[in-house]
């Protein structure tokens, strides 16, 4: 049986792949008491008189909302709240079995920015953090900023972030084992949507080196028609010699090409023209181009977002970690230095004696990945103030 | 330690009342390939090609969003989105004990009728049922309807047809120890807010006999000025000689006395005035009288909310079994005749060898009792072409 008709056997079997379960069993008439009327109402009356409190007495201590528009699922796209779902169900299985955290998915039936913006502030007083999944670019920008400013919980847009942050941790190690200079690092990026666009701004922000953005078009330089605000402003602080060209042209003396694009975009012709080429072909299922191509085009290292080669760059790494963190502060916000940080302590799970091209990053299955995430992150969190616990 | 202070404590050692788990252990690569990526995408294909899918898929095939807005929060009133959700999640975990069905609790932070339909209108696609829960009357009533013509799941305002569904219950069997007639009946019903309009429409679509309302102002008669349209729609079926006066004047010669409004608003001399009378006594946690005092004025049975006393008319009698059978066919609504047999349901699960007037209802801790009621709601829908399984 193929891994698609065996996944929907299996969904057909469980029914739903989360539960939600009760933390009391419920028996006697003093369960009832404590755990409903009468003696709920104390806690209620405790919250009604400090918000804060809610932190504590309800889940929302250890509970993420995941949430979507159903507009950009896999490499699906637009097929609504509903089929979205088991990939939300999915991520919240995740988030439990490799964090502990409790999450929900929610998918809201609208693709209005405000409309979404709106619904989830509207709800998030139920949650202690905003996992916003596999919504459409340029929308998912606006969203998550506009809900950074409403909510007084954590938001953090894994497609954007998530895939930052373990491309970044992937990097970190593949510069040591090619011994590359960080800082001077030509990099560039094949896809200017959610993931491509927040994986520039990080390794801006860290200080790899240029970054060249490109999209269907090409090169994308400061200034070009037709970019979406988001696209604008990576453009000021990226390409800084203004280049203009395609993607080949781009990866002309490239140290590392990153694609969250399409299959078989990448040619080996193409990456025998970078400089010991880092290569993280991150298309889904299918890589713009495949290992075996990109070693025999001259590729150095070679990552993928699949299971089946070395160096599988997936983001389960990244968000399980990063929410149990926050929620064990009661963070106000995923700062920048979270995720850089984020990103060095998942780098630094495999020792310095064990690196090598094929082992740049820790295995998706590898569940101490979490605990190290999530101590980085509280830690930046009282350091930066952030923490309110 | 009382139940107030133990209650807290309990609430802080457990940090939420619900959890939510993974179905699956995701332990290995094919685990993660089966549940996520890339098995994933099979069944969002097949939910995108057949909607119904998602009612077996995905969780919504047994799972219920607990909903309010936290402004009728048990007796604290409009304590807020937050304050109100240990109530919400107390009710998520009698969801689950008694029924073994799914509940999420969602607290709305807006008090605007509109504002609340859009919102849980968005999200249902997320779930199999929506149970409204503490929303203030008349806006309950409203939500509740338009809501119903919204969402392709059943919608239910516990508050109302929990409370009725449960009363009607209790008065089946009170009425068969005491001998009264069926149809003859007296029945004075005192608050006019989401319980009692409920219940009054509920006995009179059974056929219990003339039904008086009775609010802060006394009984209710149609033309009243100042009704709001639940309470006008009700006037016209109601009080059929179209009396006035007072609650006492009501109670004179009444058969039954329904109290959902506020402590200590009837004495032994307005029970004394009663036909061998039925008493409900339902404000929580101090009832419109205490059960000795309405022994001492005559009653023949009394009944309360309270755990402490014979006859618990507790609506965890009702949600729980509602749901579970509405999911289990995938019921388009629970239309009046579901609640009806709900009610015959509960009632026949005392054996008429059994009855009396200290036992007329089911211990709220018979789990039995989901189970009945599930099976009739299912059986009702069956027949009434409202499953879709």
């Amino acid at each position: 049986m193929d891994i698609n008709a065996a996944s929907l056997e299996m969904h057909y079997q469980l029914g739903g792949k989360i539960e939600v379960v009760s933390r009391k069993k419920i028996e006697t008439r003093e369960d009832l008491s404590l755990a409903y009327t009468p003696g709920v109402a104390e806690p209620c009356r405790v919250i009604a008189k400090d918000y804060e409190q809610s932190f504590r007495l309800t889940r929302r201590s250890n509970l993420v909302a995941v949430i979507t528009d159903g507009t950009a699922v896999l490499g699906l796209g637009d097929i609504g709240p509903a089929a979205g779902m088991p990939v939300m169900e999915g991520k919240c299985a995740l988030f439990k079995e490799f964090a502990g955290v409790d999450a929900f998915p929610i998918c809201i039936d609208s693709k209005d920015t405000d409309t979404i913006v709106n619904t989830v502030s509207l709800i998030s007083k139920s949650f202690g953090g905003i996992n916003l999944e596999d919504i459409a670019a340029p929308r998912c920008f606006e969203i998550e900023q506009r809900l950074k400013a409403l909510c007084d919980i954590p938001v953090f847009h894994d497609d954007q972030h998530g895939t930052a942050i373990v491309v970044a941790a992937a990097l970190i190690n593949a510069v040591k084992v090619t011994k590359k200079q960080m800082g001077d690092l030509r990099i560039v990026i094949n896809g200017a949507g959610a993931a491509g666009i927040a994986i520039g701004k990080l390794l801006i922000h860290m200080g790899f080196g240029n970054i060249i953005m490109c999209d269907i078009n090409g090169i994308i330089c400061q200034g070009d028609k037709g970019l979406n605000s988001a696209q604008e402003e990576i453009s000021r602080i990226s390409n800084l010699q203004k280049e203009h060209g395609t993607l080949a042209d781009a990866m002309i003396d490239a140290d590392v090409f990153i694609g969250v694009s399409r299959p078989g975009l990448v040619t080996a012709q193409m990456v025998s023209k970078m400089k010991k080429g880092i290569v993280f072909a991150m298309a889904n299922p299918v890589p713009e181009i495949m290992p075996d191509e990109a070693l025999a085009g001259g590729a150095a290292v070679v990552g993928t977002g699949r299971s089946d080669f070395p160096n599988q760059i997936n983001n389960v790494l990244v968000f399980p970690g990063i929410f149990k963190g926050a929620l064990s502060v009661r963070a106000k916000e995923i700062s920048e230095t979270m995720k850089y940080r984020a990103a060095y302590a998942i780098a630094e799970m495999i020792p310095e004696q064990e690196l090598s091209c094929e082992n740049i990053i820790p295995s998706p299955l590898n569940k101490e990945v979490a605990n190290v995430v999530a101590k980085a992150v509280a830690d930046v969190a009282v350091m930066e103030g952030l923490a309110r616990l």
